[in-house]
């Protein structure tokens, strides 16, 4: 199916930190015409650090859209230009201190494509070593080693609450098990 | 642990069709200050209608934040007020026409909890019956029929590339698996 929408043109609605918004008119496939309200963001990569034990290294953090804590597995923003495995790389080492002889990428995915731009790209890290992290200004994180299994159990158990890090669990215990088989 | 942060005040930056930014300053735990970017969300259902056969109703549908057709589970916005089940057989009948016998919940995510308030509910629809779909205006849905077999190989193929039809469908494997063991 060819449908497409194509610009007519844009309202440029909020310039913010993290995100822009603007608000777009475009013309459908069938000649008419609608208003697409878009958040734009830079898009981002998660890293799901699993030891040779099956133990993950994860975050937990004060979610300020949320209200509370959540346990998430570690992440940050691509900087503009950056390739998004060197992004892994850096972004693996800051929150964790880790370096990883194997970095897989399990694919990329729209968090809410209905109205926002943002792509993250997953990878499960593998073969880590221990280094000191550095954290950016005003973050307070704390690592929490879990196994996958137990994180499966609180991902059913709805404990965990964050797309990214039940998308990076999920596919890296199938993507583990195959390698398992092989 | 009591980390909190607690809003001091609020600039309203832009109020949208779907969404409304705010940025806050708040109070961190350290009595420091911060900005807190928010993109407010009024939150919405996913819903993964599956057949006895295991067959799964699934919407194609063009993405202008994405640029492109993407496959998707049935999925609609939350109305002011409206409970999240009710919200799931509405959005249901609406994109696919069913009824179900059977709704599971398989619990709620973030679709992106660093900056966005949006809160998914998702869930498994069993025992399904026909009826009439009913678009609102606008929307161009095409009903695809999918194994749930063929769409986690979508999946782990990156084919699908939309966070809460992964979250669906890899939640709902798990849960439709202990159904056959009991």
């Amino acid at each position: 199916m060819d449908y497409f929408e194509q610009r007519i043109d844009r309202d440029d609605k909020y310039h913010g930190i993290i995100v822009d918004v603007h608000l777009d008119n475009v013309r459908l496939s069938d000649g008419s015409k609608a208003k697409r309200e878009v958040v734009e963001h830079p898009g981002g990569v998660t890293i799901l650090p699993v030891d040779e034990a099956g133990n993950c290294y994860m975050v937990r953090q004060f979610r300020y859209p949320a209200g509370h804590m959540m346990l998430e597995a570690p992440a940050g923003k691509l900087e503009y230009g950056e390739d998004h495995r060197e992004c892994a790389v850096r972004e693996l080492s800051e929150e964790t201190g880790f370096t990883a002889d194997e970095l897989i990428y399990l694919g990329g995915f729209y968090t809410s494509p209905g109205f926002s731009s943002e792509l993250l790209h997953v990878y499960l890290a593998l073969g880590l070593h221990a280094g000191e992290s550095h954290l950016d200004e005003g973050e307070f994180l704390n690592v929490e080693k879990h196994s996958l299994q137990a994180l499966e159990q609180m991902i059913m158990n709805n404990e965990i609450e964050d797309a990214k890090t039940i998308i990076a669990v999920l596919k890296a215990e199938k993507v583990l098990k195959d390698r398992v088989k092989e």
